[in-house]
Protein backbone atom coordinates (compact mmCIF):
# COMPACT_ATOMS: atom_id res chain seq x y z
CA UNK A 1 0.00 0.00 0.00
CA UNK A 2 1.50 3.00 -1.25
CA UNK A 3 2.25 5.67 2.09
CA UNK A 4 0.34 8.74 1.85
CA UNK A 5 3.51 11.92 1.76
CA UNK A 6 2.69 13.57 5.19
CA UNK A 7 1.10 10.50 7.12
CA UNK A 8 3.17 8.90 9.79
CA UNK A 9 4.02 5.50 9.19
CA UNK A 10 2.76 4.39 12.13
CA UNK A 11 -0.79 6.77 11.16
CA UNK A 12 -0.48 4.60 7.79
CA UNK A 13 0.18 1.17 9.39
CA UNK A 14 -3.14 1.20 11.16
CA UNK A 15 -5.63 3.10 8.90
CA UNK A 16 -8.78 1.48 8.47
CA UNK A 17 -11.30 2.20 5.67
CA UNK A 18 -15.29 1.67 7.37
CA UNK A 19 -16.65 -1.20 4.94
CA UNK A 20 -20.14 -1.39 6.29
CA UNK A 21 -21.36 -3.56 9.58
CA UNK A 22 -18.48 -2.24 11.86
CA UNK A 23 -16.01 -3.58 9.56
CA UNK A 24 -13.09 -1.96 8.83
CA UNK A 25 -10.49 -2.69 6.19
CA UNK A 26 -6.63 -2.23 6.74
CA UNK A 27 -3.27 -3.29 5.19
CA UNK A 28 -0.34 -4.76 6.51
CA UNK A 29 2.61 -2.09 6.73
CA UNK A 30 6.03 -3.38 6.24
CA UNK A 31 7.85 -1.02 8.08
CA UNK A 32 6.40 -2.45 11.21
CA UNK A 33 7.47 -5.96 9.62
CA UNK A 34 8.13 -8.72 12.19
CA UNK A 35 9.70 -12.12 11.28
CA UNK A 36 6.69 -14.19 9.81
CA UNK A 37 3.66 -11.12 10.44
CA UNK A 38 3.37 -7.17 11.78
CA UNK A 39 5.09 -6.51 14.95
CA UNK A 40 1.90 -7.78 17.59
CA UNK A 41 2.01 -4.40 18.36
CA UNK A 42 0.50 -2.54 15.55
CA UNK A 43 -1.77 -5.38 15.19
CA UNK A 44 -3.30 -4.69 18.93
CA UNK A 45 -3.16 -1.08 17.66
CA UNK A 46 -4.89 -1.35 14.35
CA UNK A 47 -7.45 -3.83 16.26
CA UNK A 48 -8.20 -1.15 19.18
CA UNK A 49 -7.99 1.52 16.01
CA UNK A 50 -11.05 -0.26 14.66
CA UNK A 51 -12.59 0.07 17.58
CA UNK A 52 -12.03 4.02 18.05
CA UNK A 53 -13.35 4.50 14.66
CA UNK A 54 -16.84 3.44 15.52
CA UNK A 55 -19.52 6.22 15.66
CA UNK A 56 -21.13 4.60 18.56
CA UNK A 57 -18.01 4.81 20.63
CA UNK A 58 -18.50 6.12 24.16
CA UNK A 59 -15.52 6.67 26.38
CA UNK A 60 -12.24 6.17 26.32
CA UNK A 61 -10.51 2.86 26.17
CA UNK A 62 -9.75 1.43 29.51
CA UNK A 63 -8.73 -2.42 28.92
CA UNK A 64 -7.03 -4.02 25.52
CA UNK A 65 -6.72 -7.96 26.15
CA UNK A 66 -5.59 -8.98 22.73
CA UNK A 67 -5.47 -12.95 22.17
CA UNK A 68 -2.87 -13.77 18.79
CA UNK A 69 -4.23 -16.61 17.22
CA UNK A 70 -1.92 -16.86 14.16
CA UNK A 71 0.10 -14.59 11.87
CA UNK A 72 -1.35 -12.13 9.79
CA UNK A 73 0.14 -12.60 5.72
CA UNK A 74 1.00 -9.54 4.24
CA UNK A 75 -1.59 -8.01 2.18
CA UNK A 76 -4.75 -6.85 3.24
CA UNK A 77 -7.20 -7.54 6.41
CA UNK A 78 -10.70 -6.93 7.90
CA UNK A 79 -10.94 -5.57 11.49
CA UNK A 80 -14.63 -6.68 12.53
CA UNK A 81 -16.07 -4.92 15.77
CA UNK A 82 -18.96 -5.97 17.65
CA UNK A 83 -20.92 -3.83 20.77
CA UNK A 84 -21.43 -6.42 22.99
CA UNK A 85 -22.88 -4.28 25.94
CA UNK A 86 -23.25 -1.38 26.05
CA UNK A 87 -23.67 0.47 30.10
CA UNK A 88 -24.29 3.60 31.49
CA UNK A 89 -20.60 4.78 31.58
CA UNK A 90 -18.58 1.47 29.93
CA UNK A 91 -19.31 -0.23 27.13
CA UNK A 92 -17.84 -3.73 26.17
CA UNK A 93 -16.47 -4.49 22.52
CA UNK A 94 -15.04 -6.93 20.75
CA UNK A 95 -12.98 -7.09 17.49
CA UNK A 96 -11.54 -9.82 15.79
CA UNK A 97 -9.27 -9.83 12.48
CA UNK A 98 -9.81 -11.64 9.46
CA UNK A 99 -7.76 -12.48 6.45
CA UNK A 100 -8.67 -13.58 3.07
CA UNK A 101 -7.96 -17.32 2.98
CA UNK A 102 -8.20 -18.49 6.08
CA UNK A 103 -11.27 -20.01 7.56
CA UNK A 104 -11.12 -18.73 10.91
CA UNK A 105 -9.54 -14.84 12.76
CA UNK A 106 -6.27 -14.22 12.99
CA UNK A 107 -6.71 -12.05 16.11
CA UNK A 108 -9.49 -11.90 18.69
CA UNK A 109 -9.90 -8.77 21.19
CA UNK A 110 -12.45 -7.63 24.13
CA UNK A 111 -12.03 -4.34 25.78
CA UNK A 112 -13.77 -2.05 27.39
CA UNK A 113 -14.70 1.72 27.02
CA UNK A 114 -15.32 4.21 30.00
CA UNK A 115 -16.34 7.36 30.82
CA UNK A 116 -13.53 8.88 33.31
CA UNK A 117 -14.43 11.66 34.85
CA UNK A 118 -11.96 13.39 38.17
CA UNK A 119 -12.51 11.50 41.59
CA UNK A 120 -9.98 10.72 44.91
CA UNK A 121 -6.90 9.46 43.28
CA UNK A 122 -3.41 7.99 44.48
CA UNK A 123 -0.68 6.65 42.92
CA UNK A 124 1.40 3.93 44.50
CA UNK A 125 3.83 2.83 41.85
CA UNK A 126 6.81 4.81 41.61
CA UNK A 127 8.54 5.28 38.83
CA UNK A 128 12.32 4.27 38.64
CA UNK A 129 14.98 6.61 39.04
CA UNK A 130 16.21 6.38 35.52
CA UNK A 131 18.78 8.79 33.69
CA UNK A 132 17.16 11.44 31.78
CA UNK A 133 16.68 9.81 27.95
CA UNK A 134 19.34 12.24 26.26
CA UNK A 135 21.95 9.89 28.68
CA UNK A 136 21.10 6.82 27.29
CA UNK A 137 22.16 5.35 24.23
CA UNK A 138 20.03 5.19 21.58
CA UNK A 139 19.43 0.66 21.39
CA UNK A 140 20.86 0.12 17.39
CA UNK A 141 19.17 -2.73 16.22
CA UNK A 142 21.15 -5.06 14.97
CA UNK A 143 18.47 -7.38 14.02
CA UNK A 144 16.96 -9.22 10.92
CA UNK A 145 13.42 -7.28 11.67
CA UNK A 146 12.58 -3.93 11.10
CA UNK A 147 9.66 -2.54 13.13
CA UNK A 148 12.49 -1.87 15.92
CA UNK A 149 13.43 0.71 13.31
CA UNK A 150 10.23 2.65 14.06
CA UNK A 151 11.26 3.46 17.43
CA UNK A 152 14.09 4.86 19.08
CA UNK A 153 14.62 3.25 22.37
CA UNK A 154 17.01 4.44 24.80
CA UNK A 155 17.68 1.79 27.43
CA UNK A 156 18.37 2.65 30.61
CA UNK A 157 18.70 -0.82 32.33
CA UNK A 158 18.86 -4.09 30.77
CA UNK A 159 20.89 -5.14 27.58
CA UNK A 160 19.49 -7.42 24.71
CA UNK A 161 20.93 -10.52 23.99
CA UNK A 162 22.81 -10.84 26.67
CA UNK A 163 22.59 -12.94 30.47
CA UNK A 164 21.23 -10.18 32.70
CA UNK A 165 21.10 -11.41 36.31
CA UNK A 166 17.15 -10.28 36.27
CA UNK A 167 14.84 -9.19 32.93
CA UNK A 168 14.13 -6.30 34.36
CA UNK A 169 14.65 -3.03 32.18
CA UNK A 170 13.74 0.56 32.01
CA UNK A 171 13.78 2.63 28.32
CA UNK A 172 13.01 5.26 27.15
CA UNK A 173 10.46 4.76 24.14
CA UNK A 174 9.01 6.87 21.29
CA UNK A 175 7.69 6.43 17.68
CA UNK A 176 10.37 7.69 14.76
CA UNK A 177 9.85 9.64 13.77
CA UNK A 178 8.03 11.65 16.39
CA UNK A 179 4.50 11.62 16.73
CA UNK A 180 2.01 12.80 19.13
CA UNK A 181 0.55 10.05 21.40
CA UNK A 182 -2.52 8.17 21.66
CA UNK A 183 -4.40 5.35 22.43
CA UNK A 184 -3.50 3.12 19.28
CA UNK A 185 0.44 4.22 19.58
CA UNK A 186 0.37 3.61 23.41
CA UNK A 187 -0.90 0.23 22.39
CA UNK A 188 2.10 -0.47 19.97
CA UNK A 189 4.57 0.97 22.51
CA UNK A 190 3.32 -1.82 25.12
CA UNK A 191 4.34 -4.75 23.26
CA UNK A 192 7.75 -2.39 21.93
CA UNK A 193 9.31 -3.84 24.56
CA UNK A 194 12.41 -6.29 24.17
CA UNK A 195 11.28 -10.29 24.68
CA UNK A 196 11.83 -10.99 28.34
CA UNK A 197 13.73 -14.38 27.42
CA UNK A 198 16.37 -12.76 25.45
CA UNK A 199 17.38 -10.95 28.63
CA UNK A 200 17.70 -14.37 30.62
CA UNK A 201 18.35 -16.48 27.93
CA UNK A 202 20.32 -14.89 25.22
CA UNK A 203 20.17 -17.27 22.38
CA UNK A 204 17.88 -16.34 19.60
CA UNK A 205 14.88 -18.91 19.21
CA UNK A 206 11.29 -18.66 18.19
CA UNK A 207 9.09 -16.96 20.73
CA UNK A 208 5.81 -15.57 19.72
CA UNK A 209 3.06 -13.07 22.33
CA UNK A 210 0.31 -15.60 22.74
CA UNK A 211 -1.77 -12.95 24.45
CA UNK A 212 -1.23 -9.31 25.86
CA UNK A 213 -3.82 -7.07 28.43
CA UNK A 214 -3.42 -3.08 28.98
CA UNK A 215 -4.93 -1.17 30.79
CA UNK A 216 -4.97 2.70 30.27
CA UNK A 217 -4.98 4.44 33.42
CA UNK A 218 -5.56 7.90 31.68
CA UNK A 219 -7.92 9.70 29.36
CA UNK A 220 -7.61 11.42 25.94
CA UNK A 221 -6.89 14.31 27.54
CA UNK A 222 -4.05 13.35 29.73
CA UNK A 223 -2.47 10.96 27.07
CA UNK A 224 -2.56 14.49 24.62
CA UNK A 225 -0.74 16.38 27.44
CA UNK A 226 2.41 13.95 26.91
CA UNK A 227 2.99 15.41 23.64
CA UNK A 228 4.96 12.50 21.55
CA UNK A 229 6.74 11.35 24.52
CA UNK A 230 9.72 9.75 25.56
CA UNK A 231 7.90 7.74 27.43
CA UNK A 232 9.36 5.33 30.24
CA UNK A 233 8.91 1.75 29.81
CA UNK A 234 9.59 -0.51 32.84
CA UNK A 235 9.02 -4.32 31.92
CA UNK A 236 9.92 -7.71 33.51
CA UNK A 237 9.15 -10.92 33.55
CA UNK A 238 7.77 -13.29 36.33
CA UNK A 239 8.47 -17.04 35.91
CA UNK A 240 9.23 -19.01 32.77
CA UNK A 241 7.97 -22.34 32.87
CA UNK A 242 6.60 -25.43 30.52
CA UNK A 243 7.03 -23.41 27.31
CA UNK A 244 5.53 -20.07 28.27
CA UNK A 245 6.74 -16.90 30.16
CA UNK A 246 5.23 -13.66 31.19
CA UNK A 247 6.18 -10.12 31.34
CA UNK A 248 5.01 -7.06 32.96
CA UNK A 249 5.22 -3.72 32.43
CA UNK A 250 4.39 0.17 32.81
CA UNK A 251 4.13 3.20 30.47
CA UNK A 252 5.05 6.05 32.31
CA UNK A 253 4.96 9.58 30.92
CA UNK A 254 6.47 12.65 32.62
CA UNK A 255 5.92 14.20 36.51
CA UNK A 256 5.16 10.28 37.31
CA UNK A 257 2.03 10.11 35.47
CA UNK A 258 0.86 6.31 34.84
CA UNK A 259 -0.21 6.03 31.66
CA UNK A 260 -0.31 2.14 31.23
CA UNK A 261 -0.01 -1.04 32.99
CA UNK A 262 0.32 -3.91 30.54
CA UNK A 263 1.28 -7.68 30.86
CA UNK A 264 2.13 -10.50 28.19
CA UNK A 265 2.27 -14.14 27.89
CA UNK A 266 4.28 -15.90 25.51
CA UNK A 267 5.09 -18.99 24.19
CA UNK A 268 8.91 -20.12 23.58
CA UNK A 269 10.77 -23.13 22.02
CA UNK A 270 12.18 -25.72 24.44
CA UNK B 1 -30.60 -24.89 43.61
CA UNK B 2 -30.40 -27.69 46.57
CA UNK B 3 -27.06 -28.95 47.29
CA UNK B 4 -26.23 -32.16 46.62
CA UNK B 5 -24.60 -34.33 49.82
CA UNK B 6 -21.06 -35.02 49.42
CA UNK B 7 -20.58 -32.51 47.02
CA UNK B 8 -18.41 -29.15 47.76
CA UNK B 9 -20.46 -25.57 47.58
CA UNK B 10 -17.64 -24.54 45.19
CA UNK B 11 -18.22 -27.69 42.50
CA UNK B 12 -22.14 -26.92 43.42
CA UNK B 13 -21.13 -23.19 42.50
CA UNK B 14 -19.73 -23.86 39.35
CA UNK B 15 -21.33 -26.57 38.15
CA UNK B 16 -22.94 -27.14 34.90
CA UNK B 17 -25.18 -29.12 32.64
CA UNK B 18 -24.56 -29.55 28.81
CA UNK B 19 -27.39 -28.01 27.07
CA UNK B 20 -26.14 -28.73 23.55
CA UNK B 21 -24.48 -26.75 21.03
CA UNK B 22 -21.45 -25.39 23.33
CA UNK B 23 -23.97 -24.33 25.97
CA UNK B 24 -24.16 -25.14 29.42
CA UNK B 25 -26.90 -24.09 31.89
CA UNK B 26 -25.47 -23.33 35.77
CA UNK B 27 -27.51 -21.86 38.54
CA UNK B 28 -25.75 -18.85 40.94
CA UNK B 29 -25.21 -19.80 44.72
CA UNK B 30 -25.97 -17.69 47.50
CA UNK B 31 -22.95 -19.27 49.49
CA UNK B 32 -20.94 -17.25 46.97
CA UNK B 33 -23.19 -14.26 46.93
CA UNK B 34 -21.33 -10.81 46.83
CA UNK B 35 -23.90 -7.76 47.01
CA UNK B 36 -25.63 -7.65 44.07
CA UNK B 37 -24.40 -10.52 42.26
CA UNK B 38 -22.35 -13.57 42.79
CA UNK B 39 -18.77 -13.01 43.83
CA UNK B 40 -17.22 -12.22 40.45
CA UNK B 41 -14.15 -15.27 40.83
CA UNK B 42 -17.18 -17.57 40.66
CA UNK B 43 -18.66 -16.19 38.06
CA UNK B 44 -15.14 -16.33 35.95
CA UNK B 45 -14.49 -19.83 37.58
CA UNK B 46 -17.84 -20.86 35.96
CA UNK B 47 -16.87 -19.20 32.85
CA UNK B 48 -13.76 -21.02 32.70
CA UNK B 49 -15.50 -24.56 33.61
CA UNK B 50 -17.70 -24.33 30.84
CA UNK B 51 -14.60 -24.62 28.53
CA UNK B 52 -13.30 -27.28 30.61
CA UNK B 53 -16.40 -29.28 30.22
CA UNK B 54 -16.06 -29.06 26.41
CA UNK B 55 -15.15 -32.29 24.82
CA UNK B 56 -12.95 -30.80 22.02
CA UNK B 57 -10.70 -28.89 24.39
CA UNK B 58 -7.12 -29.73 24.64
CA UNK B 59 -4.49 -28.97 26.79
CA UNK B 60 -4.39 -26.78 29.92
CA UNK B 61 -5.85 -23.15 30.84
CA UNK B 62 -3.09 -20.54 30.01
CA UNK B 63 -4.52 -17.02 29.76
CA UNK B 64 -8.21 -16.06 30.91
CA UNK B 65 -9.81 -12.65 30.33
CA UNK B 66 -13.36 -11.73 31.65
CA UNK B 67 -14.93 -8.85 31.50
CA UNK B 68 -17.86 -8.30 34.01
CA UNK B 69 -20.24 -6.57 31.65
CA UNK B 70 -23.88 -6.70 34.30
CA UNK B 71 -24.83 -8.27 37.73
CA UNK B 72 -25.80 -11.67 37.24
CA UNK B 73 -29.74 -12.21 39.01
CA UNK B 74 -30.30 -14.66 41.22
CA UNK B 75 -31.05 -17.55 39.33
CA UNK B 76 -30.62 -19.78 36.45
CA UNK B 77 -27.83 -18.69 33.60
CA UNK B 78 -26.41 -20.28 30.54
CA UNK B 79 -22.90 -20.34 29.32
CA UNK B 80 -21.78 -20.21 25.88
CA UNK B 81 -18.79 -21.54 24.46
CA UNK B 82 -17.18 -21.25 21.21
CA UNK B 83 -14.04 -22.77 20.05
CA UNK B 84 -12.50 -19.12 17.61
CA UNK B 85 -9.29 -21.04 16.41
CA UNK B 86 -7.25 -24.59 17.04
CA UNK B 87 -3.64 -24.92 16.00
CA UNK B 88 -1.53 -27.66 17.13
CA UNK B 89 -0.94 -26.94 20.48
CA UNK B 90 -2.82 -23.62 21.45
CA UNK B 91 -6.82 -23.81 21.35
CA UNK B 92 -8.10 -20.03 21.28
CA UNK B 93 -11.91 -19.94 23.10
CA UNK B 94 -14.65 -17.27 23.99
CA UNK B 95 -17.58 -17.02 26.64
CA UNK B 96 -20.28 -15.61 27.83
CA UNK B 97 -23.23 -15.77 30.46
CA UNK B 98 -26.54 -15.14 29.13
CA UNK B 99 -29.37 -14.64 31.85
CA UNK B 100 -32.99 -15.04 30.77
CA UNK B 101 -34.61 -11.21 30.34
CA UNK B 102 -31.31 -9.75 29.19
CA UNK B 103 -30.84 -8.79 25.83
CA UNK B 104 -27.10 -8.71 26.21
CA UNK B 105 -24.47 -10.94 27.72
CA UNK B 106 -23.82 -10.10 31.51
CA UNK B 107 -19.94 -11.52 31.26
CA UNK B 108 -17.85 -12.17 28.26
CA UNK B 109 -14.32 -14.17 28.04
CA UNK B 110 -11.57 -15.11 26.15
CA UNK B 111 -9.21 -17.63 26.90
CA UNK B 112 -6.03 -19.44 25.44
CA UNK B 113 -5.91 -23.21 26.60
CA UNK B 114 -1.81 -25.02 25.48
CA UNK B 115 -0.35 -28.10 25.52
CA UNK B 116 2.13 -27.19 28.18
CA UNK B 117 5.72 -29.34 27.72
CA UNK B 118 9.22 -29.28 29.74
CA UNK B 119 11.22 -26.81 28.39
CA UNK B 120 14.18 -24.79 30.03
CA UNK B 121 12.18 -22.99 33.05
CA UNK B 122 13.09 -19.70 35.54
CA UNK B 123 11.44 -18.38 37.87
CA UNK B 124 12.50 -14.70 38.53
CA UNK B 125 9.62 -13.87 40.89
CA UNK B 126 10.20 -14.42 44.69
CA UNK B 127 7.57 -14.84 47.01
CA UNK B 128 7.59 -12.95 49.90
CA UNK B 129 8.81 -14.15 53.61
CA UNK B 130 5.72 -14.75 55.14
CA UNK B 131 4.90 -16.60 58.47
CA UNK B 132 3.50 -19.47 57.67
CA UNK B 133 -0.50 -19.97 57.83
CA UNK B 134 -0.73 -21.24 61.02
CA UNK B 135 0.82 -17.87 62.64
CA UNK B 136 -1.17 -15.99 60.46
CA UNK B 137 -4.31 -15.22 62.26
CA UNK B 138 -7.79 -16.01 60.17
CA UNK B 139 -9.37 -13.48 59.02
CA UNK B 140 -12.78 -12.86 60.64
CA UNK B 141 -15.34 -10.99 57.82
CA UNK B 142 -17.72 -8.23 59.68
CA UNK B 143 -19.17 -7.79 56.64
CA UNK B 144 -22.09 -8.18 55.44
CA UNK B 145 -21.28 -10.32 52.50
CA UNK B 146 -21.59 -14.07 52.88
CA UNK B 147 -18.87 -15.41 50.01
CA UNK B 148 -15.83 -14.17 52.04
CA UNK B 149 -16.93 -17.28 54.32
CA UNK B 150 -15.72 -19.64 51.83
CA UNK B 151 -12.71 -19.07 52.25
CA UNK B 152 -9.68 -19.62 54.97
CA UNK B 153 -8.14 -16.23 54.80
CA UNK B 154 -5.06 -15.43 56.86
CA UNK B 155 -3.58 -12.55 56.33
CA UNK B 156 0.13 -11.53 57.09
CA UNK B 157 0.56 -8.15 55.57
CA UNK B 158 -2.32 -5.43 54.98
CA UNK B 159 -5.22 -5.00 57.11
CA UNK B 160 -8.63 -4.86 55.88
CA UNK B 161 -10.84 -1.57 56.20
CA UNK B 162 -7.68 0.92 57.93
CA UNK B 163 -5.36 3.47 56.04
CA UNK B 164 -2.22 1.40 55.06
CA UNK B 165 0.63 3.17 54.28
CA UNK B 166 0.48 0.96 50.99
CA UNK B 167 -1.68 -1.48 49.31
CA UNK B 168 0.16 -4.91 49.46
CA UNK B 169 -0.98 -7.49 51.04
CA UNK B 170 0.13 -11.11 51.76
CA UNK B 171 -2.52 -13.70 52.56
CA UNK B 172 -3.14 -17.45 52.76
CA UNK B 173 -6.28 -18.74 51.07
CA UNK B 174 -7.97 -21.99 51.03
CA UNK B 175 -11.36 -23.11 50.81
CA UNK B 176 -13.88 -24.01 53.36
CA UNK B 177 -13.79 -26.78 53.81
CA UNK B 178 -10.40 -27.36 51.98
CA UNK B 179 -10.76 -28.52 48.63
CA UNK B 180 -7.77 -29.46 46.33
CA UNK B 181 -6.88 -27.09 43.69
CA UNK B 182 -7.69 -27.16 40.31
CA UNK B 183 -8.12 -24.34 37.45
CA UNK B 184 -11.63 -23.71 38.54
CA UNK B 185 -11.01 -22.87 42.07
CA UNK B 186 -7.16 -21.48 41.49
CA UNK B 187 -9.19 -18.57 39.18
CA UNK B 188 -11.85 -17.99 41.77
CA UNK B 189 -8.60 -17.49 44.12
CA UNK B 190 -7.73 -14.93 41.61
CA UNK B 191 -10.25 -12.93 42.60
CA UNK B 192 -10.70 -13.33 46.44
CA UNK B 193 -8.06 -10.71 47.70
CA UNK B 194 -9.54 -7.67 49.36
CA UNK B 195 -10.48 -4.96 47.32
CA UNK B 196 -7.02 -2.43 47.13
CA UNK B 197 -8.58 0.47 47.74
CA UNK B 198 -10.08 -0.68 50.98
CA UNK B 199 -6.36 -0.46 51.77
CA UNK B 200 -5.66 2.88 51.10
CA UNK B 201 -9.01 4.58 51.30
CA UNK B 202 -11.13 2.58 54.59
CA UNK B 203 -14.54 3.81 53.90
CA UNK B 204 -17.28 1.38 52.32
CA UNK B 205 -17.68 3.07 48.39
CA UNK B 206 -18.97 0.69 45.71
CA UNK B 207 -16.76 -0.79 43.35
CA UNK B 208 -16.63 -3.22 41.20
CA UNK B 209 -14.23 -5.60 39.06
CA UNK B 210 -14.64 -4.65 35.56
CA UNK B 211 -11.72 -6.92 33.68
CA UNK B 212 -9.56 -9.48 35.22
CA UNK B 213 -7.16 -11.28 33.39
CA UNK B 214 -5.21 -14.49 34.76
CA UNK B 215 -2.19 -16.01 33.63
CA UNK B 216 -1.38 -19.83 34.31
CA UNK B 217 1.85 -21.16 35.10
CA UNK B 218 1.28 -24.52 35.90
CA UNK B 219 0.03 -27.30 34.31
CA UNK B 220 -2.50 -30.04 35.79
CA UNK B 221 -0.23 -32.03 37.45
CA UNK B 222 1.59 -29.49 38.62
CA UNK B 223 -1.64 -27.65 40.02
CA UNK B 224 -2.35 -31.39 41.41
CA UNK B 225 0.54 -31.54 43.37
CA UNK B 226 -0.55 -28.53 45.24
CA UNK B 227 -3.12 -30.54 47.10
CA UNK B 228 -5.62 -28.15 48.96
CA UNK B 229 -3.04 -25.65 49.34
CA UNK B 230 -3.40 -22.96 51.55
CA UNK B 231 -2.10 -20.70 48.52
CA UNK B 232 0.20 -17.44 49.24
CA UNK B 233 -1.59 -14.50 47.61
CA UNK B 234 0.26 -11.37 47.03
CA UNK B 235 -1.42 -8.94 45.89
CA UNK B 236 -1.10 -4.57 45.43
CA UNK B 237 -2.65 -1.60 43.62
CA UNK B 238 -0.34 0.63 41.27
CA UNK B 239 -2.77 3.33 40.47
CA UNK B 240 -6.07 4.96 41.78
CA UNK B 241 -7.11 7.12 38.49
CA UNK B 242 -10.48 8.75 37.26
CA UNK B 243 -12.73 6.63 38.34
CA UNK B 244 -10.93 3.44 38.07
CA UNK B 245 -8.13 1.33 39.67
CA UNK B 246 -5.81 -1.76 38.85
CA UNK B 247 -4.56 -4.78 40.59
CA UNK B 248 -1.75 -7.13 40.25
CA UNK B 249 -1.31 -10.30 41.90
CA UNK B 250 0.44 -13.74 42.22
CA UNK B 251 -0.65 -17.18 43.49
CA UNK B 252 2.42 -19.16 45.42
CA UNK B 253 1.84 -22.87 46.26
CA UNK B 254 4.90 -24.57 48.14
CA UNK B 255 8.00 -24.95 47.76
CA UNK B 256 7.85 -21.08 45.74
CA UNK B 257 6.21 -22.54 42.92
CA UNK B 258 3.87 -19.84 41.16
CA UNK B 259 1.12 -20.80 39.82
CA UNK B 260 -0.63 -17.93 38.61
CA UNK B 261 -0.14 -14.48 38.03
CA UNK B 262 -3.13 -12.20 37.80
CA UNK B 263 -4.24 -8.68 37.28
CA UNK B 264 -7.83 -6.88 37.45
CA UNK B 265 -8.83 -3.11 36.85
CA UNK B 266 -11.93 -1.64 39.07
CA UNK B 267 -14.29 0.91 39.34
CA UNK B 268 -15.02 2.75 42.30
CA UNK B 269 -17.38 5.64 43.34
CA UNK B 270 -15.99 9.08 43.60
Amino acid sequence: MPEQSGRHAFDEAVHLTPAGEGRYKGHTSRKYWNFVGPFGGITAATALNGLMQREDRQGHPLSLTVNFMAPIKEGAFTVETRLVRSNRSTQHWSAQIVQEGESEPVLGAIAVFAARRETWALREAVPPQAPPPEECKPFQARLQIVWPQMYEMRYARGRFGVENPDSVTHAWLRDVPSRPLDFASLTAICDAFFPRIFLRRPHMAPIATVSLNIYFHVDAAELAAEGSGPVLCVAKAQVFNKGYYDQEGQVWGRDGKLLATTQQIAWYKE
